[in-house]
């Protein structure tokens, strides 16, 4: 049996995110589909975390094994003849029986892209979460900052996850202004339930005079979901890529990358 | 009676151009309704070019005359409420009694985007044209620089249209690559029918090594259509800039916009 490890970018917009779910059309459907037309059965797979209905993905890892021969670059290529115009194969490499996608992953980026101009932007509808007033972007990279370093993040953490231990590393996080649009960028080593999107409201309230930035580690500290800012929308966020080399990993952790 | 004029952003995926149509949605359409649910009537309305189904503008012109005392900026916003998420008014003036948008232009800038990569890009799909072997963005340039003049473009003319006289002049044509993205940048008094597509295809069977960039000269030469390359798909194409003022225009034609 043949382990593999591919890279998707999907747009997410007509999905219920990544894991299959009853009733309810799913990324891992999508490209189980496709699968099926090019080895003629499913096969078992696994995605390096599940994504909410809406989230895109420009890196998002997916272990799958198959018995086949098929050469990792005519798979890809197949596969993309068979997948949805939304999601595509970026890259497929062979890797150990026991490599898991998810318990592997040394860490994720995550970006989230905020529109912030007056009108809306009809290329970027269900691509960027759109706030018409102008945002500081100096002090949402400065709020973000604070977001930075190993804690406890329940406060960043939404009910219903079934996590115990919460605390995680946060190695960056940062705002770029380019042009109109306002990227957040995160790395961790891991994260919670909704976290990328609660931080990316808290960093907005900030900017909206709600909080001061000083008043981040508080709410931290406090461990209180209800102190944090609102969960910004799904439709903004994108799994931007999954380490797993670990020269990759220090590069991105030490802001080489 | 008040004169305005709008610009627009649409992405075309979902209409078949600008201009009204029966038993197909225009854009055209699609605002009307808008000033209808802002004004509660339809209103006389010209755009500044048609474009075919599936074009995309960044700043598509739009002439437009009312009674009602709205101030412009107000007009912009309860228009942008009304119209569907693909379509955004991104400005609006007042403007002499006597100003027609299509007759008034100075001339006109179109992007044709191409995604140069193995693989689509789930976020492209609609909105560039994929070519998966890698062109060379340097002869792509060089071969582009040869449309530009004053000259008959019967060559890069599609059949169908009325018009007589085919003389027109390309003041800028280019090709940059930005990563994967390739864009052509073309910059003209006025265009013939499919004119940039029927260029852009040109352009890109040069780069296939269909023809030599020496022949392009022969080829508008020609004023033969079928000598030309084939018409590149619609959803590549972008009406950029409309051009009124004459100092923006004149920046535009000497490289200084």
């Amino acid at each position: 049996m043949r382990n593999l490890l591919l890279t998707l970018a999907f747009r997410g917009t007509a999905y219920h995110g990544f894991q299959v779910q009853a009733n309810a059309r799913t990324v891992c459907e999508a490209f189980q589909d496709a699968v099926q037309r090019v080895i003629s059965r499913r096969c078992d797979v696994k995605g390096a975390s599940r994504t909410d209905a809406g989230v895109h993905a420009n890196g998002f890892a997916l272990g799958m094994k198959i018995e086949e021969e098929i050469p990792c670059d005519a798979l890809v290529r197949a596969l993309n003849v068979h997948l949805p115009p939304d999601i595509a194969v970026l890259s497929c490499r062979e890797v150990p029986a026991d490599f898991h996608p998810r318990y592997m992953a040394l860490g994720k980026r995550y970006l989230y892209k905020i529109w912030n101009a007056r009108e809306k932007n009809p290329f970027l509808t269900d691509l960027a979460y759109h706030v018409p007033k102008r945002i500081d972007a100096a002090l949402a990279n400065r709020a973000a900052g604070l977001f930075v370093g190993e804690r406890d993040f329940s406060a960043l953490c939404a009910a219903g996850g079934s996590v115990q231990d919460k605390v995680r590393h946060i190695h960056r996080c940062g705002v770029v202004r380019e042009g109109d649009l306002l990227v957040l960028s995160v790395t961790g080593d891991g994260f919670l339930y909704n976290m990328v999107r609660i931080l990316t409201g808290t960093v907005l309230e900030v900017c909206a005079g709600r909080y001061a930035p000083e008043e981040i580690p508080e709410i931290l500290d406090s461990c209180d979901r209800t102190r944090a800012g609102t969960t910004a929308p799904a439709h903004g966020l994108y799994l931007d890529r999954v380490f797993y080399d670990r020269e990759e990993w220090e590069a991105e952790v030490n802001g080489l990358g």
